[in-house]
Order: C-alpha cells, then structure tokens, then sequence
C-alpha cells in the first residue's frame, strides 16, 4: 500500500472543494465557507476533519438527500446575548459558520454571545468555529454532540453519548493562540479506525467491549457494543469527570437547543440523525485592555515552556502550539495528502466532471 | 486512631460556624454566607472542603491578616453581560457569593453573565456558587486557580498550574440537578493527603515525581517537585486534554480577570498568595421553555440509566447523582464528622471562647 504523501496547495485545494460543493448544489458562498473550513483543518494538521472526508461524508450526504443545501435558517432570540438556532439540516459547516458569528455579533454587543443550535450535521472540527473569535480579539467556544453514540458511561458497557468535543480559542501576543479541540473521551473514534486499517493494537485504556473489558484489538469493536472510554478512563484515574465534560457538550447541545439527547435520538420522531451544536463568544475588552491581555497570556506561555523538561523534550507547548507549527509549515510548503485521499479527490473529480489539477 | 465518625445537625453546625467566624471580625452578613457554603459542602459529601478547614484554613487566614474580613469589593464593568471583579483579599465564601450573584443578576437582563474575579481566597468547593444558578433556573459555571502551582504539565517535571477546578450546575425536573464539580488534575491533593495520613500508597497515574516517574508512595511527594498529573494521565491516554483544560481555567480565572497565572505570582508584587475566580450563568428561558428544558434533562438521565451496567452495579448516575443522594441522608441524619474535625472545633470553640453544642 502506497503511503506516501502528495503535497498539495492550500489554495488549489480549497479552489477545487468549492467547485465540488458548487457542482452538488451548494450555493458559491457556502461553498467558499465549508472550502475554507476543510483546507483550515488541514492546515492545522487535524488530517482526520479536512478534505478527506469530502466525498464520503459532506457531498455523499447531500447526494443522498441527508444535507439540505440551501437550508432556511432560523434564529430564535429572547434576550440580548444569547439565541437558539434550527439548521434546517444544511451543511454543518455552513450552520456553524453562521451560528458563531452570530455568538460574536451578540458579544460586540453585551460582551458575550451564546447560540444553541439543532438540525445540524457533521461540522469537521469544532476548534475552526472557535478560532473565528480570534479576529475579534474575543474568547470562542464551540462544542458539538452527534447523531449517534459511541462513548460508555463509566459502569456501563453500552454508549451514552458521543465523543462530544469541546473547543476554546483563546488570543495570545506574540505567542500562537491557545486552542484547545478535544474530544471527551480518552480518543476520538478515528484515532480506532487508523489503528483498524493499519493493523495495529490499541492501548488498554482507549475502549472497552459489550463485557466491559479492555478492547486492544480495534478490528473486534462493534457499533453500540461497549465503546470508547470517557476522558481518564477508569473511574479510579477520572473517567467520570470525562463522561460528566461529556454530558456536559450533550446538555449544552443537545437540550439546550430545544433537540433531544443523542441517546433518544433514535427513537425520537424527526430528530434521527440530526447534529446539534452550541457556540459562544466573550469580549476580552469587556474584561480588560486586549494589550494587557494578550501580553500576560504571553508570559504565561512563556513561563510554563522555561519549566525543567523530561530528557528529549524541547518544549512544553500549551493547546495549540503544535498545530501552529504545522500550519506554518503547510501554508509555505503544501498540505501532504495521503494517497487514499489523493484517490477519493480524483475519484470526486471524475464523478462531478471537473478538472483535478492539485 | 478513633475514626468513628459524630453526626451532627447541619443547622447547629451552621450557627456554630457563623459565630466562630463572628467572633474573629467577620460581618454578620458575612458570615452566614460562608457557614451556609461551607455546611452545604458538607451536606453534598465533600467532606475535604468543609468544616474541616474553618480553622487551619479560614479562621487561621483571618487572624494571621492574610484574609480581609472587611474587604471593599469593586466591580468594574464595560458592557451588560461582564464584568471584573476585585476582591480585596476578602474571605473566598464572600467574594465568591458577590460575584456569582452579580453573574445571574447580568444574565437575568442580557441571558448570560461572567465575572471574572483578581484578588480573593480559597472559597471552598467551586460547586456551591454554581450550584447558586439552579434556582434562578439557569446554568452555573464556576472556576477557580489557587495561590501556587501542584499539577504537572505533559512532558514537564514541575508544576505549571494548580488542579483547577471547574464546577458546571444544571437544573433538572424530577431528577437532581447536574452537578459537575472536578479538578482538571486527575485526582484533587486532598486525595493525596488522605493517603499520606491513612499509611496507603497511590495508584500510577495520580502523580508523578522530580524525575516525571510514577510516584506511588505520597510521603515522598516534595511539593514543588513533581506533582498531580492532569486528567487523562499519559500523553498517550490524554494528559493533553487535562492539561488544556486546566490551563483554559488559568487563563479565565487569572489572565481574564487583570490577575496574572499562578506560575507567575511568586515573581510578580502584590499577587503572591492571590486567588482568582471565574463566574459565569445562562438563563435558560433565553433559549427555550424552562419546562421543556427540565423534562429533558430528565429523559437524558433516566436514558442513561436504562444502560446496560456492569456486574453489581445498581445505577448509572450523572454528575450531581451520588451527591444528591448523601445531601439526602445527611440533611435528615446530620452531617457524620471525623473525629480529627470534631476535635478541631472543639479546639476551636475553647481558642475563640464560644460554646461547642453540636
């Protein structure tokens, strides 16, 4: 199996995303925001949430009639910082987009902004939406539950709720921006699925089986049969704290919204397989001088990477720093692709009838 | 060692802490707020931040000066839903109480509410305050650093930031509320310390030593040197995640409120020994029908605990859960206390020259 990577032109790449979603119906501006939002992943090294799941997920769903491309979104306010939202199930990415700026636009105003949002889809990575709020030199949050389960309740061995990620971008000075993006459980699912096609064991610790028991063999998991494991795995070392972050992303989303848990969505009328979302945005300058703030986030920084290292460490980075480094490194020398998602580009191009030129 | 434990009323032990707190200058007002906090703490089970440390902690700060018991508290406001808060090294219950009130009473006007707090002291277990939203029917969110730094970060060997805590409350309809109270390490130093005293060792994976090896035996832990490790534990099983978590509530709690990093008190003037706080609520009828949320919060919780359960296993419980139901049994039977805590507010009661009846 070939794996060798093909760098590819961030720009190129998003050219070629837009013409795709252009082709499928997608209206050219919400084209351009979902274009940007999958390269942006790239960018940012979080390969499992970029182009590669263009054609399977994003252009197969809207296909398939699953993605509704030019959705009436509505927004529901009853007071100044804060709105529910109905996706009409359009594009995750296109919902998101909107639903944050309207966090951010809320939070110019009364120094915070906070948007629930229901019939979603799948929006790639939570930290984009949350990175929208550097620009505006504000906090941003983002969290997101799914349309099904996959993590298991501690003392449980059936899923509960999903791998529910939660995302905060924070602005720094100098310093590249703090941008935690986590999933709350232990893994995100893909990180089964890479070990599953490599043929790799997993570690005790990520997933347990319909038993109970520590699952190390990725190929023997069953959907709906034990699961990832909650964020500090055992209860002994945390997993209830990681399971209650969990909840937490589902209450925020999922009920908050005005939707249902994920766990009933199944058996919910018309809430099957919808996404539901939860944005917010704080105004730094609301607390304090955006100078003073980004200058002591600097020292800070700088303060937890002169601590002593453990033997061949050479930083100590915080949330973010890692992926800043990648970013830099894509932007000047391309995003290198693994081959299999060359072919699904390729493969995209042929079916769509437009040229690949990456 | 005696270690049967003497129930006590929690309404006794309530007057019994207002008039200790009384008698070394703390304001009526005052201390009525911080007995009832440090007794609900108590009553929910949190035996580590109780009454247990009304006089090494609290008692102690006061009459040694480092607690202001009459402190004048500002708020500073630039726009309807934020504010920073400075806390004039006043008692933690006092500050904590002002400023969470003074978040619900913003998001009652606007739908959201945050405070960031400079300036205060340890205020106890960080649930109470959240917990302070759930009759106004809204979500509470609490957060705290400390004065120094105990939690080590991935790859490091010394403390970077305390294990601060975050506290999330929810209401629910007939089921307890959801209360998430956790320190971002994977077990708070109270763990540690309990055994330490009781001759036990520690699982790998709490904390680690100067070296960055496992430490399992808690009478060799120098603070300063190694320490608690974030929630998750390895890199490989998500320290990462624990980490950015804490660090998130660092900067909320020091960078936002105009404070600065723990890591960074003990070189900068005027901030060593400080504790900063962050507040935040959601008014839930700003996003839906406050019925609507209740029922279903409830559905979720009793979804989940129709799960599957390991072997023994009677309940599946959602954060809050356990708690809810020892607040049960203490608010009925009294509050069982150690006999090292009785004998500390016998102690107490002599220094101060007040009556002990509990």
């Amino acid at each position: 199996m070939a794996t060798e990577r093909t760098r590819v032109d961030a720009g190129k790449l998003t050219d070629f995303a837009i013409k795709a979603l252009q082709k499928v119906g997608v209206p050219e501006e919400d084209a351009q925001i979902t274009a940007h939002i999958l390269v942006a992943t790239d960018l940012r090294g979080i390969d499992s949430h970029g182009v590669a799941h263009l054609a399977s997920f994003y252009i197969k769903g809207i296909k398939e009639g699953r993605i509704n491309v030019k959705p009436e979104m509505k927004i529901f306010s009853q007071a100044p910082s804060t709105a529910t939202m109905d996706g009409d199930q359009g594009l995750g990415f296109v919902v998101g987009h909107r639903a944050m700026m309207e966090a951010v636009h809320r939070a110019e105003k009364t120094g915070a902004g906070f948007i629930a949002v229901l019939n979603s889809n799948h929006f790639g990575a939570a930290g984009c939406y949350a990175m929208m709020a550097l620009e505006h030199d504000m906090i941003g949050i983002t969290m997101t539950n799914a349309r099904s389960t996959s993590m298991v309740a501690p003392e449980s061995t059936k899923p509960a709720i999903d791998t529910n990620p939660l995302a905060v971008a924070v602005p720094a000075g100098k310093q590249p921006p703090f941008v935690l993006d986590m999933a709350t459980s232990v893994v995100a699912n893909g990180k089964l699925e890479i070990a599953r096609r490599e043929g790799k064991s997993i570690p005790i610790g990520w997933a347990v089986d319909k038993e109970g028991k520590p699952l190390t063999d990725p190929t023997k998991r069953v959907r709906g049969e034990g699961g990832v494991l909650p964020l500090g795995g055992t209860p002994k070392l945390g997993g209830y704290k990681g399971f209650g972050l969990g909840v937490l992303v589902e209450i925020l989303c999922g009920v908050l919204s005005g939707s249902v848990a994920s766990i009933l969505k199944a058996s919910t009328p018309g809430t099957r397989g919808n996404t539901d979302h939860f944005f917010g945005a704080l105004r730094i300058d609301s607390f304090l001088p955006v100078e003073n703030f980004k200058k002591s986030m600097d020292e800070m920084i700088e303060a937890f990477d002169a601590l002593p290292k453990l033997p061949g460490v050479k930083k100590i980075y915080v949330a973010g720093g890692p992926e800043a480094e990648i970013e830099k490194d894509r932007k000047a020398n391309g995003i290198p692709l693994h081959p299999s998602v060359v072919t699904s580009l390729q493969e995209l191009a042929k079916e769509l009838g437009i040229e690949y030129n990456l």
